[in-house]
């Protein structure tokens, strides 16, 4: 998959687009998916301009890790699911749907089937208040 | 999810199990998954004893996830799928199903949907071949 500039997620790091951002570092971000497919879906995307994890610099790749562990224990205490998925996808053949690195990270619950990819967005004030609750246990390094 | 010491990849880290070794390093192994959801399903466990990313020290995920990169790296370069499914799942809600934390990488090509998890043992001759082309892109730090 090849970097397109306009991507949502470069134009998110842009400013040019708004996020329900959850945490930042100097690496990498963090922001609510719009199209959520559990309650608390989050993405983490490194700042870096690469589209699939094979071209990601090291220094990114630990970055965005790290983001997401700390973030899966976060969701965890936030919202107390009965496991969390963290996905990594590249290549339309895997599902990814933005030429943008990205990390999901999805509570699940017993029983909940996940919603559909990329299909319905998600209303901004249910999303801003699951994205204030997991902050509440984001600690920064 | 409570660790279990009798669990397989527990007992594959011990020698108590063979498996069809990929890489390692001395916080990492990665093997090929017994019973693959696609051709060339590779699984990158940590050497620390622990079930789930939430408790995996920073040392174990850094590890794990620069593992995992560059085999997913490895993985494209001799398999040539359409793309690379990086995989992360933690309780029994998100998929999870033995007690060791582990990340899947998965190719996968277009049109093909993924097997089942842990379904269908693969035929050993068949996974030893494929580990062959994966390691010949395998480097090591």
């Amino acid at each position: 998959m090849n970097y397109d500039n306009s991507n949502p997620f470069a134009r998110i790091l842009r400013g040019e687009l708004p996020c329900i951002k959850v945490a930042e570092t100097r690496t990498a971000l963090a922001f609510m998916d719009l199209m959520p497919q559990a309650d608390g879906h989050l993405l983490v995307v490194p700042k870096e301009a690469v589209a699939e994890i094979f071209e990601l610099s090291d220094a990114s790749t630990v970055a965005c890790m790290r983001m997401t562990q700390k973030l899966a224990i976060a969701v965890r205490a936030a919202l107390r699911p009965d496991g969390v998925f963290i996905g990594q996808f590249n290549g339309v053949a895997a599902g990814q749907t933005v030429p943008h690195v990205h990390f999901h990270v999805i509570p699940r619950w017993d029983g909940q089937p996940l919603r559909m990819h990329a299909r319905e967005v998600a209303d901004a004030d249910t999303l801003e208040a699951l994205a204030q609750r997991i902050r509440a246990y984001w600690r920064a390094d």
